[in-house]
């Protein structure tokens, strides 16, 4: 027989909120009982490639509730992150260059490129996606949207994988040079240009633009974006968290980094309502409501302590490496970004820029050893990014005299019999700035993690430069 | 400034066909011309290793408009074609046995299965998904659903991908040992059981079962059924044809293969006006209308002629390789079943099954010669297939005494310097059964196809089984 269960159906229309009484709208809310998640792996390398302890509270030395950053300080920062964040909706927003929109048929005009069956792709590829994605009439459109679920933005509008020689160390799966980032459920966009056939869209949001499915985001008018922007946001704080709305619907996994409004009144005793945005049938975005339990959600930001960083690494760790978030991964830039935004503090979406960001001391030219110095006097733990040319660490502290950093990893630099490869460690993992540095084949001085280094930065007023 | 710009809005509701006016729909519909196609690239192999011309229509030697099948037997094919496609919203359908759903859990059981980080997963990550997946309680739904994109169906519930040992020849990205079929928008689903956080639905379709995300599917009520069933169906002919509905949005891109009802009175001189499923904001199917113009979709059946399956055929040459249908691409079986589905030919969706439909005729025992004369005595073009453990292949004609086959490929087998590989092709292309004989390095004797072909089948009631 079939069965035609329905959930209780309550949804919010996209109205201002002061016309929703907010101890009904709770009352209303189907209180989900989050049991499920999906099972992610801690695929990991060779135990002695990561000896460390996997526990960011271990290194930093500190009184773990001891704010790093003063209250006033982390409140004009977090101002700046809200800021940054519904800037796409601000209505003077202008788009950016169409040299920077296209970037990537400059970039990639003359590279030799492999498809995702690992073949050469044809020279005149980028050109053919240069008109699918209509460069010569950009910007077509200035209208806001937002992520309804967690969507892959792609530097053109190609859905395939598109690598670099694959049979080169490093190149080939998982870097698909087409995949810019991953951008969160509940981001709010600002779309400027859509491809010929509308299936997808050129948007901008707080951290990086580019093109994403049209079927992925949905138009946002006034009446969302007040309700939308209550003016009080929750963080999540653990990885994979279902949302389900009050219909009982699935709507999409939430990470750490994700940022969602809290429904005023929306504080119950065991977690939070939150405001979700939903896709009609037009495509056009409606407001539903989340409950999520205290464990997963925190109101933001949160207090910027030892103690609650080391809680959200901890989360982090293991987690698979995602190139530009595939999978819904993370890639190194992604890592410290997403870990900074729960605190309220903002941070660009590439690892050369997030070494630019607040006070910035170059180490380039020193050794080893005087490199290992400067840091453990310099650096403070959770709020000192240590960078080197295409990867981005955060420091967590010391052991045995030796820094210890957080970071997305994908491998370190091999050479075996003249030929150039990875140790492949693939996931989030603390280690010293010398991981491998027994391995034979470990590349030197290249692959010698610390060689490279060339900054540490720190974040926060401290600095004078919370961007 | 902000423009805030919207298509002409028509969308068709959930209710009865005969409450729509069939003269005032077609004239409601917003005629899309359709410019856009997202690129494709004939990403291809060297030349010289698909020598022959890439034209389905130089090989057979039969009168190009004479149909291959009686018409009463093609009426009969196509009748059971379509109580195929619906059979999962059949009221009295019985959901497949729970070893049969849950197959995943036992043949990945004691695997050695690799990640998206190419590093070895967890030994228990299977376990846990057989948890997550909740094959204790299977099955707790007995449902109609309906695909609103091109859904990848999953072995279980998780999107990474996992592969056997990247390290061996032809493992590895992009072979998903999870990914179990692209499913095309618009076909009929039976939904059974939910992961335990309900981000995923296990699912039955015309051709395969396995899970979908929650959010690709929309849950059917009668309203829609009824609507939805015009009792005439339409056949993609082009791939990569973007569907854009009434109202302007973009919903889908069709292929070769995919299926669709006709609107009532939506027969068009340019074209026709189809009926497509959108989900709505509470997960729920109603319909909406797209018109496509003549150059891509033709009534269903066609007829079974040489000059149909060459147009088809061609159109579909070159196109990349996609395992399981990843990224929208077609696997060897994929491609067979794409290619039948227009002309009412119900084929299953691996390579197995398909070589056991129609009249099968072993040759396992032959030796190259005699496989040779047997083929080009015995099969018809465009109707029997060649089959090899894991590959399917249609025979299509011959050339200077050679059987020619369309298939999609992955590659050749090598050895060099004792180490297998692949010579990889990567596309659906025309060959003979002995490509790549002229490389040194092509693995003797099990990289020639032929020596590894084992029987021949014949579609179609000539050979007295339609399946």
């Amino acid at each position: 027989m079939r069965t035609s269960v329905r959930p209780i159906a309550i949804v919010k229309k996209s109205r201002p909120a002061r016309t929703i009484r907010p101890s009904l709208a709770i009352a209303l809310v189907w209180i989900l009982v989050l049991t499920g998640c999906t099972p992610r792996t801690p695929d990991g390398p060779a135990a002695d490639l990561i000896p460390l302890a996997q526990d960011a509270g271990v290194y930093h030395g500190l009184d773990p509730e001891q704010p790093l950053i003063a209250n006033t300080a982390q409140t004009l920062a977090y101002a700046e992150f809200l800021q940054a964040h519904f800037a796409p909706w601000e209505p003077d927003r202008t788009p950016i260059e169409a040299d920077a929109a296209y970037w990537g048929l400059t970039h990639f005009g003359t590279a030799h490129l492999f498809g995702e069956n690992t073949l050469a792709r044809d020279p005149d590829w980028i050109k053919r996606l240069g008109r699918y994605a209509r460069a010569d009439s950009y910007p077509s459109m200035n209208r806001r949207a937002i992520a309804v679920t967690n969507v892959n933005m792609r530097v053109l509008p190609t859905l395939p994988p598109t690598f670099y020689d694959p049979s080169r160390a490093g190149e080939g799966f998982p870097f698909d040079m087409m995949q810019n980032s991953l951008v969160a459920a509940g981001t709010p966009l600002l779309a400027t240009h859509t491809s010929e056939d509308r299936a997808w869209v050129l948007v901008e949001a707080r951290y990086a633009f580019g093109w994403v499915r049209a079927t992925d985001i949905a138009w946002v008018d006034d009446g969302f974006e007040t309700f939308f922007r209550t003016g009080t946001y929750a963080a999540i704080v653990r990885d994979d968290v279902p949302v389900v709305d009050g219909d009982g619907v699935f709507r999409f996994d939430a990470h750490i980094g994700w940022i969602l409004p809290v429904l005023q009144g929306g504080f119950g005793d065991n977690g939070m309502a939150l405001v979700i945005p939903v896709r009609d049938r037009r495509g056009d975005a409606v407001a539903q409501v989340a409950f999520l339990p205290s464990s997963v959600v925190r109101p933001a930001p949160l207090a910027a302590t030892p103690a609650n960083f080391t809680a959200l690494i901890n989360a982090m760790l293991g987690r698979p490496y995602g190139w530009g978030g595939l999978y819904e991964g993370r890639d190194c830039s992604m890592a410290v970004m997403d870990l900074m935004a729960p605190f309220g503090i903002f941070l660009p979406r590439n690892s050369r820029p997030q070494a630019a960001s607040g006070e910035v001391a170059t180490i380039a030219g020193l050794d080893r050893q005087a490199k290992k110095r400067f840091i453990l006097a310099r650096a403070t733990p959770f709020m000192t990014l240590v960078g080197k040319p295409g990867h981005i660490m955060l420091y967590i502290g010391q052991h045995d005299g030796e820094p210890v950093v957080f970071h997305a990893v994908w491998g370190l630099r091999t050479m075996h019999q003249g030929k150039p490869g990875r140790e492949v460690i693939g996931s989030a993992v603390i280690t010293t700035l010398e991981p491998g540095l027994e391995l034979p084949t470990l590349s030197r001085p290249d692959g010698i993690l610390l060689e490279t280094v060339t900054s540490i930065n720190t974040l926060g007023p401290a600095s004078g430069a919370t961007p």
